[in-house]
């Protein structure tokens, strides 16, 4: 079967296991299982919507990797992975979500039968798609084996990005720019919501300078006027109203790398909350960004945002920004660092994080964010787009 | 705070409750976890894309459930629930995607403290959203409570929809109908496929009649040629081929309510295996559909479609159809019922099918699905959309 292009050289594979395996060593971990989609794509090129059925990827010292997942999967394996058709592996089809048998139980026949066994196992025990039923199938499976906490283990491997891989984030922020130029040409009163978001989705889709646009591991977020007191809300098709601000949390995404901004557009003349709010916020960013460089930890840079807005009278108890990268749904985010007190990260060049400095208060909010990466010498935001309140009276 | 409008009427929540209530009681359980967020939606209106990090609804056996989330979620359960704002818990937000605190050890808190503590606890072993990290955390913090696996519990119990569920599918389907006539509209030779996907997810946000599109928890699969030999590779900026078949496995979705259809395009004069797949495949669905109603099972259905596409020559060993509705991503499905040899399921009026009776060969592949309810009488499809295999030579 003739192989498709990988994203990547083989040697930027090679690389990333080299990497992974160090530290497997150094935590005495004999065997990985990665089921989190991200580490197996960052792993093996593996490519599909295929997450919602029970797969992993097999890390053994020694080897390639093995793909394990469902059979008629298996062929969206070959076509994406580096390694060789003898190293992928489907389960039957009656394992799919079944009740009286689970994928993991089959799993743990191949780890017996290629002598693991006996081995100590990294799981990814707090993992989106580890559910506890995996993990009391392969206790119960292999009552030998030695079961480790890997959670996180691969994605902190993938901090530091490549050269290529930053390459793909500066396409996914042309993408992103284009959303949010085609967002404040269109928005106004009375426009559907679900409407402006066809335009959001048609142009990232469509993509930036040639390249295509990859779907995005979240959603639009688009909440206006009291909804947007919540982060989280998605759309529905009520139409947008003079007197609210909305604030638009989107990425745009290429091949599976993300760079998400977010901007506050106002309807109307803003209330002097809004002005307010916003000076502090960017006040705190370009504080932020400063103190962003190789060296600094990650509470260093949200200390310089706290303190900042703190001269306003302002707070926020959540964290201010999270590393960015290779995702699948349902974040873009890489649940590992986090711009927080307490994270004393030391920043490297090379790591990228979306600084979202979001303030949500009681019935309105404010959302101005950029995605940045640490430079030698300091950090670099990956958009050039403005940053600021936008106001369409 | 203001309510936004909630998409059912409170009566139907509260037999929602009720229908839960039963079953957990049957089976000995005082208190449930839902963390699946279909389930948590379904019986508290609870919609936002928050199940990135660990939430969940706890439904003891009286009184109203609680909505138990990340701090900043809970203005969001506010907007969106059906229950006063006292039942709406959330969590400090150093809890999230800590290495060093599990938000289920300060939910354990919470059950202490509402005496819960020595009960009989229902969770989701087998969800996406309920890791092996959240269990243990639950087991060392509760060492009197009994945890029973409660897998689907919730999900079996949305399988019969309401009248106005149904009401909301009619309206998703009017909306994949619309997505599929703008690709056959538009897909020729030598069209970059992320250029389709802009215009099949702007037709799929703009809706049809008037009600706007959701987002569908799975993104379209459009894969052509030999990557159609597998079920769920996404898209890239590769171009449209004349002499390549691609089929478009999408879905409509109005207020989380999904209707997935799939056709098959073949661009040129298509070989004749594409021809006689074709005959066996429509030959098949027919059969099946004739053997959905009420009393049959769910094995009936799929023994229908095997022994008639068996006369031609062609098998399938995966299963031909699942249940569908109110869903998140990464998953359409329900994940009860299959239609699958063994699975003695009786099929009752309100029950909702999609019927994929996919083909996928070593190199090429060919899907023509119907969505389907069963009626009193037997079934109906959901669209009115020509079932064949289209080619534009």
């Amino acid at each position: 079967m003739t192989q498709v292009s990988l994203n990547f050289e083989r040697s930027e594979y090679a690389d990333r296991i080299t990497r992974t395996r160090r530290v497997m060593a150094e935590r005495g971990i004999d065997l990985l299982i990665v089921t989190d989609p991200s580490n197996m794509h960052w792993l093996t090129g593996y490519d599909g919507w295929s997450f919602y059925v029970h797969q992993c990827v097999l890390l053994p010292l020694d080897g390639d990797p093995l793909w394990y997942g469902r059979g008629q999967d298996a062929n969206g394996a070959r076509r994406t992975v580096f390694m060789a058709d003898d190293n992928i592996i489907g389960y039957p089809d009656h394992y799919v979500q079944s009740t009286e048998r689970h994928p993991m139980d089959f799993l743990s026949g191949i780890i017996e039968s290629k002598g693991w066994g006996r081995q100590a196992i990294g799981v990814e025990k707090d993992n989106y798609y580890f559910s506890a039923a995996c993990l009391d199938s392969l206790r119960a499976n292999l009552p030998n084996a030695t079961f480790k906490d890997a959670t996180a283990l691969v994605n902190w491997q993938r901090a530091v990005k490549s050269p290529r891989e930053i390459e793909y984030m500066n396409r996914a922020a042309r993408i992103v720019e284009a959303m949010h130029a085609r967002i404040l040409d269109l928005v106004e009163p009375g426009m559907r919501k679900n409407d402006l978001v066809a335009e959001i989705l048609h142009t990232a889709a469509r993509g930036a300078d040639g390249h295509g646009g990859d779907y995005a591991a979240i959603v639009p977020l688009l909440p206006s006027g009291i909804d947007a007191s919540a982060p989280h809300l998605t759309w529905d098709d009520r139409r947008f109203k003079s007197g609210e601000g909305t604030f638009f949390e989107i990425a745009g995404c290429h091949k599976r790398y993300h760079c998400p901004l977010s901007r506050t557009i106002y309807l109307g003349k803003p209330p002097q909350k809004f002005l307010d709010t916003e000076k502090a916020v960017l006040d705190g960013m370009a504080a932020a960004l400063d103190a962003a460089k190789p060296g600094a930890t990650c509470e260093d840079v949200e200390a310089a945002w706290r303190k900042t807005i703190a001269k306003y009278g302002l707070e926020k108890e959540s964290r201010c920004g999270y590393p960015i990268g290779l995702s699948y749904p349902p974040d873009w985010g890489e649940r590992t660092m986090s711009l927080r007190p307490g994270d004393k990260t030391v920043l490297e060049a090379g790591m990228c994080f979306h600084l979202i400095p979001a303030i949500w208060q009681d019935d309105w909010g404010l959302e101005i964010t950029e995605s940045f990466r640490i430079t030698d010498g300091g950090s670099e935001t990956f958009c050039r787009y403005p940053r600021q309140l936008f106001v369409k009276d």
